[in-house]
């Protein structure tokens, strides 16, 4: 191993020689982190006739007459593609598509050990919504869905908006839906250890890009009281004229109260504080919270308000880091809810499939809740079925399951 | 497994439980072919912080800031994608790409099997030459290579010309030159034992398609006296005005004798012929060949002569079928010929990395040349590697590899 690395293939030299000498991420990321694998034999000549000519081709001509076979016969049903620009990768921003093919592989991973899901990473090169539209399109036969990844806001909603009237197979923008599910899942039960329903609950949302929106719009379906949004311009409410579409349509369903001004206005007296920004936020405003705030902050690596400094005014505090309680992290989610949506061949993911994903993920906690734990941990080998089970559920309820 | 199949999961009946309980075919496509496996552990947090967030960052701007290192640090360089639109799959024709997703499969795992190369099923729901190119060069940063397949002739030739101009990973036709490699590989033992120089050959092929042409092509370059290619009208010559542009080059450099007419006229003293058509040459017309003749009726299931015919004529007999000696089979070449090219991230793969893997693939047979023997089995496992060092050298010695 040493040898390896001290003497690196490939063409670069001696300073990531060096950097992989004093980071294990490098020596692990070496050549990548995953592979094909077949899951049929292919030893003999018999073999090599039922795997491939002539065997295969009664399976393609079951499939032209019959298309739906198509999932019975091929991956097609248990395979997703991870799809990105590489336009917002992680807090790395626009690093374009071959630099963001680590993440992306690191998804795919993460589908296939939580959700027994096969993913593969797809980097596009190419930036217009139309552009990524159309392309994946084109690929959709070979796929039983589609994970969106790190495409920058708002370019992302018309993507997944514009995608999903395209295909029948389930569009999915991770970074707006899989942290709105784990984020309510983690405030239904921070409520519950509270005593207080949802409906009694108002919400500061610090963020209004793909995971503002999105919990924004889960929250507000799941009956939280009020929600408002702040932007780095303040809380987003119909009478600025400054806002993109979204943020308009946003401002029609969130900010009840109809506040205006800064994030620290909105804070006052607020039950829920829920960053998504990567900005920080005073403590004089943490403050002024109601009692036994629930503090969600969950910007990487630095949370908008300190952990400590949360403490001293809430009663449940969550992160994005796993160095602390309560992580908030996306792979509680999408593995089981793809992995729920594939089972019964759903033709897309609704916001009912959304939301009993959430509430199921929320119930693994059961007994064991506490202020520390309003939320499983990604290891938690309960999470991914009971979301599976909860999804495909839904998604008959909701009549886009295929069988 | 009996439950199973009496019991199909999936929405269609009882004809395809039948079909499985009776084809064995069925039940090994039961569910795809193939998986995807992570190639480092995910058992633990730390795990998680070195393949995905936060470890995975430092890696992600690493290749941001020197972008060859994408090939160190993802799977880009061991993976190509097996691409289709459909429309000429096997022996089936234009079945969409649906119903092409088992061939892919199969495809794919065989790359896994014979080359220890990852391969990804793309099946495009798009037909125009253009379209495919746009796609398929958009998806070009997740790949190290592309694998077409199975799109009609002769929109083949313009989709495989554009997309090597549009990206920088080699763009390989299997039916095209897959087969042509096979092919020379063959001719050159069969003609070693039969004691002839190549420049001392005359051969007709049959079929002027993806196969027919590349197989022209790669004769001539290797160095065969003279080659004339029939399509359904006769024999391809300059004189003729029903050419389509892929026709009319290969006119250009075939056929110095200026044959015209049926290919019974272009068989009369041949050394060789070549059936890549699906139609069949009557025994009388097989009599008039020269002595010793090399008789390779490629096409599946019926050969263009039948091998009991063609042996009495014959000196050498080779089919694409497994059930006979000498089959000229794909899976000789193109797991090679794509492991050689991705080692040394080849940029393209080029005409002399072709007839270097002919010429390695002919010499494994070596001591067991025979006339039954012209061509090693697809089992052999000195195939691969073989292939693959001829190409990874030829490539070098082209200039068109990177490390």
């Amino acid at each position: 191993m040493a040898a390896e690395i001290v003497n690196p293939r490939g063409a670069h030299g001696a300073d990531e020689a060096r950097d992989e000498l004093f980071d294990p991420a490098f020596a692990l990321h070496r050549g990548g982190k995953m592979a094909i694998q077949a899951t049929v034999p292919v030893r003999d000549r018999d073999d090599l006739s039922l795997a491939y000519t002539p065997g295969v081709a009664k399976v393609c001509s079951a499939i032209a007459e019959q298309p739906e076979l198509v999932h019975d016969y091929t991956w097609k049903s248990q395979v997703v593609a991870v799809v990105t620009d590489g336009s917002a990768v992680l807090g790395l921003g626009d690093i374009g598509p071959e630099a963001s093919l680590p993440v992306m592989e690191g998804k795919a991973i993460l589908f296939k050990q939580f959700g027994g899901v096969d993913a593969v990473p797809i980097a596009l090169d190419c930036r217009e919504v139309d552009e990524i539209v159309e392309t994946v399109a084109r690929l959709a036969p070979s796929f039983g869905g589609v994970n969106l990844e790190d495409i920058s806001a708002p370019r992302c909603f018309e993507v997944e908006r514009k995608l999903q009237e395209r295909v029948d197979i389930p569009v999915f923008h991770d970074d707006q839906h899989g942290t709105a599910v784990v984020t309510l899942a983690a405030l239904r039960n921070a409520a519950k250890l509270t005593g207080r329903p949802l409906g009694r609950l108002r919400a500061v949302i610090s963020g209004a890009g793909a995971a503002g929106v999105a919990i924004a719009k889960i929250l507000v379906e799941a009956g939280i009281g009020d929600v408002a949004v702040c932007d780095r311009k303040g809380i987003v409410s119909a009478d600025r004229d400054d806002l993109n579409p979204v943020k308009r349509e946003l401002a029609g369903f969130t900010n009840k109260a109809g506040l205006a001004g800064p994030l620290e206005t909105a804070l006052k007296g607020a039950d829920v504080f829920i960053g998504v920004s990567g900005g920080t936020v005073p403590e004089s405003a943490v403050a002024t919270m109601a009692d036994d705030a629930l503090i969600f902050a969950m910007a990487n690596p630095t949370p908008e308000i300190h952990p400590d400094v949360a403490h001293k005014y809430a009663a449940v505090v969550a992160t994005g880091r796993s160095d602390y309680p309560n992580q908030i992290n996306n792979v509680l989610a999408f593995p089981g809810i793809f992995a729920g949506a594939l089972q019964v061949r759903a033709s897309r993911i609704t916001e009912g499939m959304k939301l009993a994903a959430a509430e199921a993920l929320a119930a693994v906690v059961a007994d064991e809740l506490s202020a520390e734990c309003v939320i499983p941990s990604p290891f938690d080998e309960r999470v991914a079925p009971a979301v599976t089970a909860a999804v495909a559920a839904a998604a008959r309820a909701e009549g886009v399951a295929r069988r």
